[in-house]
């Protein structure tokens, strides 16, 4: 055990502190931070490289108007722990003067400001990834952009100043052929590891193609194998509009700043033209209700009228409509049901579309879709796959709002085994999308959903319809299943009784056993007429009719053994099914 | 069920999505995402304000070498949730010129780049708050400091810009009186709300006074209840000196990084006088091995040679001693138990300290103080008081190491029941900290450790030790408490023994009563013997002698009924057992 030796010691002045007071750049402190960035471990690494460059693809296609096709591909490099990660897209290029920042500068981009739903909201994902393979591997990221065809493509290495968050370039020219008429393709060499499993990269571009069926995706692995997941609807989903502000969710300090900056000379026309939701009428209503005057200039307020303007904004009498939700883009309940059944081999698929709602001021909307039976394991634990604007996301299930909605349903009611606080025991998938203009993830990392009770009700509720129309096929099953094997009980002791009765009475009894024969048959009948129901989509059945729901014939799902390994581009279907761990 | 409409839309170009591109101060940035800093909730935003501002008067105390004498008031405003955070220290004072920056600026500050241990690390906590602040109210913060009795006090507003992440101040000015010689004061205004529990302010201020034995805290809370710990300790705690980074734990990109900026002119110089533990002869081996020559000019060395030079740096057979670990200022034995005491009223106390150890290049030490018996409740959980470099930490317990440590630990081995998964019921109080050059928190509100398995196994190890004392403790209060059991059940039935033979034999066997009490005195001496070892401090008891063992006589530790409103300064241990609900 050793005591502490205390030295005495001078009293430091502020003047002496002071001079060590400085700066720190945005990018040293996530250079520091990474773990916060989803750069914690190697394997994730990897992931949340290929994840931000999915992300920023996928967004351009569709903010251009054009349908994705992505390329990923993973190169294994000779020294330990070394990958390149290379992403292709079809998108609308970048013009060169903004390659830079877009990929050298963190806290850079053009979704932070806007109100829609996108996949990156924050403009730190793919500079971060790039910084992470320049930190741990010296390289620069490389990146080659063609804006059309009448256009050069436009290459260079982009390096990041972490001490002052600046980008520097270096080989930058101009290509005289390239492959793509349009279109990004960047390369990152970075530390990392490759591991297959739940978490993976494979598992990734597997879920993003379930919740993009829109979109194309060609992926190769480090090991060589080779994935495509062709689209399986011809458009890309309704895009969605930027809205502006609702009054219901600023904060005062907010609105004094609009209110500085505002281009409105009136703090009437300000409230109508700077909110969402506010018509002139109300407006004036809102001003006069703050006893403020209709003309009077926005900068010029005083700090006593922006309290009574923020009251009056918040007024219980003050009634403003919910935002307007254009500014959503789900799925949409065919397209979720053509992703599901494009990646999972099930027997029964069910979607569910809530209507949009709103937390914090933020529109958000929820989609679910469960599938059952199948080639779905029935003695594990359900499967839960989230999304957040069309993202998969792969970590922090335990603390995603997504877990906790699932766990709160009663599975029990559906005819499913559930231990208390577990998921439900069977084969079951169930797949949440969460839209939103401004999703809260719990970090940067943007691996799970911040808890919110109005996130959570909404996917409960989904979840339920969802498990309600589940639970009917699920018990008409048990239903048919306890039936036959009744029947077969039955027609197990019938020999049985007949050849005893015989016995008794010394005669042969070939009648009796016809009688008895017909009797089963007449008791079991509803077992094949259930069966038949249940087994088969085309059946007038009213559960099959919905356009909801998706019954597949079993029959006709054989269980196909795929090889491991896989050659050249497979049935994206049944690579799906192997790569579903 | 709704169907999506499509309508055909143009393609955009990459000229115009450029035109949204643009940079995010990171202000904004952390103003949209405050839940990343700790301002989810109104009850988190008033724990995480006092927080930081502690955090900070205890840091700048330390660091200049002054004893810290701290009060911290909430006052309650009259619109809801509507609260003042008042923090006052004696500490060195703030320049004037730093004021704007440190109160009004996001990342700033002397800390993020410092190797040493300290309670700030990021730069980003009081002004965070302050833009909280003036985000939820509108009000900027207001603080006045002063650098000596010979300087006039300076007051001012600070106000962020959070477009540019700036500081404004207004009202400026030079005080002609102030109550303090020197010292700082602050105060900021914010939606909150005041909750009394295990997450609230009271308690963190108890806790903070629990692991700052030298600081002395007067705090007074909105409800009116005003309480002092003063210290119990008589000095600051040895002051953590800074270190340079050692060499494994430093990656590619930063080597390249700090061979462009050093001021040395040679390689091998540039690695003895960079680096921490590489002498002037293993930098020549360094560079030797690396195929380079001494002499080579840092900024000059080629991508490949950096490749050559890590590797060499991090080569096996390159010994390098273990970072210097006067970077960091453990609590220490007789000032944990100090503070323990202080805090808690338990019977048996104990604590143990770690060395130093290493993870990621960083040094850290684990120290652990149990507390068993006396007042703590014993028929719910244990409880885990958690602290890194000396501040609570109040939330997410549940993806904290230190958690994940505890219950590792099998505690049933020292005489506790515990269930599976879970920490053992009884009386008993862990309390451990971590103390670090960079503590890898798992988010910037710094509420958990992340999860390293070099600490896990540290904070186990410590907690193991401490078991072993308690367990001996344990287990022979029980076999005391046994022995007296037996001895009434015998004198139970010892008179109706007696009776039983009168009855039968017809004679008075008073003798019979008496031999029967002296077998049972004989029996049962050792019961008493156990009984008086294990309640008095005062005896010959190893265990007691032990330096990191203190024994209460829990006959003195009276359970004394506080009154629920405190008025003036109360006894510091009676008010921390009210407080520990």
């Amino acid at each position: 055990m050793t005591t502490t030796k205390k030295t005495p010691r001078k009293r430091v002045s502020a003047e002496t502190l002071s001079k060590n007071q400085r700066e720190i750049s945005v990018s040293e402190f996530f250079a520091k931070n990474r773990h916060l960035l989803g750069f914690d471990s190697l394997r994730k690494a990897l992931l949340t490289t290929v994840k931000e460059a999915v992300d920023n693809s996928l967004d351009a296609c569709e903010e251009a108007g054009i349908l994705p096709e992505i390329w990923v591909t993973l190169l294994s490099r000779s020294e330990e722990n070394r990958y390149v990660v290379q992403v292709r897209d079809n998108g609308p290029g970048i013009v060169p003067k903004q390659m830079p920042n877009i990929f050298g500068k963190l806290l850079y981009g053009s979704k932070f400001h806007s109100m829609k739903q996108s996949r990156g909201q924050q403009g730190i994902g793919i500079s971060a990834a790039a910084m992470y393979g320049q930190l741990t591997t010296g390289k620069p990221l490389d990146v080659t952009s063609r804006t059309g065809p009448r256009k050069p493509a436009v290459s260079m290495k982009v390096i990041i100043d972490t001490n002052a968050n600046k980008p520097k370039t270096v080989n930058q020219k101009e290509l005289d052929e390239w492959h793509l008429a349009h279109g990004t393709e960047l390369s990152i060499e970075l530390e990392a590891k490759y591991i297959k499993g739940k978490q993976s990269v494979d598992e990734f571009i597997y879920q993003t193609a379930v919740a993009n069926p829109h979109a194309s995706f060609h992926y190769r692995n480090p090991v060589g194998e080779l994935v495509s997941f062709e689209r399986s609807v011809p458009d890309n989903p309704e895009p969605a509009k930027e809205i502006k502000p609702h009054p219901h969710g600023v904060e005062l300090g907010v609105l004094m700043k609009m209110l500085q900056s505002t281009k409105q000379s009136t703090v009437s026309s300000f409230l109508s033209s700077d909110f969402s939701r506010v018509s002139p009428g109300l407006a004036s209503k809102i001003v006069q209700r703050a006893g403020l005057k209709p003309r009077n200039r926005p900068s010029t307020i005083a700090r006593k009228e922006v309290d009574s303007l923020y009251r009056s904004l918040n007024d219980p009498a003050t009634k403003i409509m919910a935002p307007p939700t254009n500014c959503l883009s789900p799925i949409g309940m065919q397209e979720l049901l053509a992703g599901l059944t494009r990646g999972v081999k099930a027997e029964f698929f069910t979607v569910e579309t809530r209507k949009p709602a709103v937390y914090r001021g933020n529109p958000f909307q929820v989609e679910v879709g469960l599938a059952w039976g199948g080639d779905l394991p029935g003695d594990s634990l359900a499967r839960v796959m989230r999304f957040a604007n069309r993202v998969p996301l792969l970590h922090q299930a335990g603390g995603c709002c997504i877990n906790k909605a699932a766990l709160e349903v009663s599975w029990k009611s559906y005819g499913l085994q559930q231990a208390r606080g577990a998921l439900p025991t069977g084969p079951l998938l169930v797949m949440v999308h969460l839209a939103s203009v401004w999703v809260p993830f719990s970090s940067e990392s943007k691996e799970a959903v911040a808890d919110y009770d109005e996130i959570r009700k909404e996917i409960r509720l989904a979840i339920q319809s969802c498990g309600r129309r589940m639970g009917q096929f699920v018990k008409r099953k048990a239903r048919a299943r306890n039936e036959a094997k009744r029947r077969e009980v039955f027609n197990l002791y019938l020999d049985e009784v007949v050849s005893c009765v015989e016995t008794i009475t010394g005669e042969d009894h070939e009648k009796f056993r016809k009688q008895l024969m017909t009797i089963s048959k007449a008791k079991t009948e509803l077992a094949e007429l259930l069966e038949e129901q249940s087994s088969s989509a085309d059946e007038a059945d009213e559960l099959a009719a919905a356009e909801n729901v998706i019954i597949i014939d079993p029959d006709a799902v054989a269980v196909e053994s795929a090889a491991p390994e896989l050659q050249g581009a497979v049935n994206a279907r049944e690579q799906a099914a192997l790569d579903f761990d």
